[in-house]
């Protein structure tokens, strides 16, 4: 192989492909990069047999070849070269990289000990505009369980129903569902978390993202880059029954209000496991968010709301802080609704876009 | 004790305090911070029997009082409090803390558990600009040891010597040294480290900083903060005689280029626990940077250099590329002369200017 590169188009190529590779730094040959010209292309690919990441760039190429380059060392070698042209050359086992005053040999493995990246599948397709996409993984994948025995939980749930595209994650405390797009495709794939974290990743700008999906696996096409990923086998549990705005109370409050209150008070609750108490009082149209008695102190923060109520009764609900944090995180909007029925419901919490629902499952205390 | 006070005075506060408290989480009422009024003053104060670390607030007392808070979870709390008047309220046990809609309970120890405060010496006194301290101790205390067998050098040594003050540091594999000021005052005081890290990290905007000290402790007054610290004790080694000019290479280099080459030429020297080589050429005029061959692979960064020479001899010398990359930090304008004497020499690096001087000792290669 020999070619000319620009140092931005590698660095920016090596940081897309670069992070599945260094994951697997024992596996010696998962740890390298594939670097593979066709033609007037460099293709730069990385897989972890779970995900494959691939990416194509320009060169300026004089002599095709392929070669395994250490992830880590070149990433961070061509971060620090000067914005210029880079050349490069190989043999079967080196690789020589030379850029302004730098000349650098990397010792490699080579290509056909490199594992086969899947090709990509082009029997369903759908597209979905960047920004909607990127936004639909980030409100929804930080639901999802890290419980590898029950690997459905590890992944989104991409589905369609009565005309729309959904995205739903539950680690079986909290369950996050977003609308993503409408359309009537039939699509029922749960997705790996971590492939999702990967495509909001690489998403940058706005643009349309196409989507290849068969059962078995699914394609994101994000510009010049390629992830292909394995589907998680199995059926994802049927959540849509859970959410449902049928309860006693209503309570709308300021988003910004409520979460500086739920830091204040998630200080006093390490001992609590993160548990706090939202407790409504409707003739005060506040809300208080407070931390349950422990030995280090307690804290009560009272903040605006408004309060409907359907029925007498306590107005009052135990809630893991984290897991609240991590929905208001996401939320758009400067309000936020709370539907709950009382101390053992559980509680929905939205924004004030209708096509993302939340649900976290109350505590006990 | 009861007293109002602005949050953002009593954030600064138990910042610039509460990091030596929360260093000791074991030891209870160490990782305290102590509350203390006196008349219309709020003393904030802690220390970990080696350094205290006292500062004097304004605040609106309306009961005198004491008592030891604990440092990490106030700390927390008030950077959390909105930007308003905070309402203080102690009993023995208890601080009881209102601001805006909320209000916390902390539970606390009594203030007469609380170590007794150092009190600051007088005998002797210095005035440093402040700028003019920071940088003295920014450029020479990364030179410091670790090892706690040898304390005294886990500390930097200020002394006089001809009408100057100097601070020296050294850790047995590179020295370094800055003038500090002009003055006739006597002083051999060896500083633990950490020490002038906290002073460093407090000092903030200009003014002059008042040092006292007698053969015991020494004090920082850094406006209303004061930093009393006991000394090491013991004989600095005599380091003047290390520091020779005389060496039969003068290299002089521009200091980013010299940064970008050896940061490069670092990523392969991990097996070579970080040396590297340095190799001037005089007809080239221009130094290459290399690393050692490694099993990864090897670089070589060239860049332009003028060198002098007194003698023939191979220029060429191997040295740690961490110490190195340390000293090029806090070397002040353009250009870096190194000067040495062949491949077993001691490496004496200068920036521009002729009050700080620093060495490295080289490597076997």
């Amino acid at each position: 192989m020999k070619l000319t590169i620009k140092q931005d188009i590698l660095a920016k190529a090596l940081s897309s492909v670069g992070r599945i590779a260094s994951a697997r730094a024992g596996a010696s040959i998962l740890s390298s990069i594939l670097f593979r010209t066709e033609e007037n292309k460099l293709i730069i690919a990385s897989t972890n047999l779970e995900v494959a990441i691939i990416t194509t760039v320009r060169a300026n190429i004089s002599e095709q070849g392929s070669i395994a380059v250490p992830a880590r060392l070149m990433t961070d070698f061509v971060n620090n070269l000067p914005h210029t042209d880079v050349e490069i050359e190989t043999n079967e086992k080196k690789i020589i990289i030379s850029a302004g005053g730098n000349k650098s040999t990397i010792n490699c493995m080579p290509a056909d000990d490199y594992p086969a990246l899947p090709e990509s599948t082009t029997e369903n397709t759908i597209l979905i505009p960047a920004e909607q996409l990127k936004s639909a993984i980030n409100s929804t994948v930080f639901a999802i369980s890290s419980d590898v025995t029950r690997p459905i939980l590890t992944g989104v749930y991409m589905h369609n129903a009565d005309g729309q595209i959904f995205m739903a994650a539950t680690d079986g405390y909290r369950l996050a569902e977003k609308m993503v797009i409408k359309s009537d495709i039939d699509i029922k794939a749960i997705i790996p978390g971590s492939t999702l974290q990967d495509v909001a990743r690489q998403i940058s700008g706005d643009g349309e993202i196409e989507i290849n999906f068969n059962d078995e696996q699914i394609t994101f096409k994000i510009g010049e880059t390629e992830i292909i990923s394995r589907l998680i086998d199995g059926r994802f549990i049927n959540y849509k029954q859970l959410i449902t705005t049928d309860s006693i109370f209503t309570i709308t409050v300021d988003k910004t209000e409520f979460i500086k209150a739920v830091r204040m008070t998630e200080l006093f609750s390490r001992e609590a496991a993160g548990s706090i108490l939202l407790e409504g009082d409707i003739s005060d149209k506040s809300l208080k968010v407070k931390s349950i008695t422990s030995q280090i102190g307690d804290n009560i923060s009272i903040i605006d709301a408004d309060i409907i109520a359907t029925k007498e009764q306590e107005c009052i609900v135990g809630l893991n802080s984290k897991y609240l944090i991590d929905v208001l995180n996401v939320l758009s909007g400067e309000k936020v609704t709370l539907r709950f029925s009382g101390k053992m419901s559980q509680i929905l919490i939205t924004g004030e876009s209708d096509d993302y629902k939340h649900i976290i499952m109350p505590v006990n205390s």
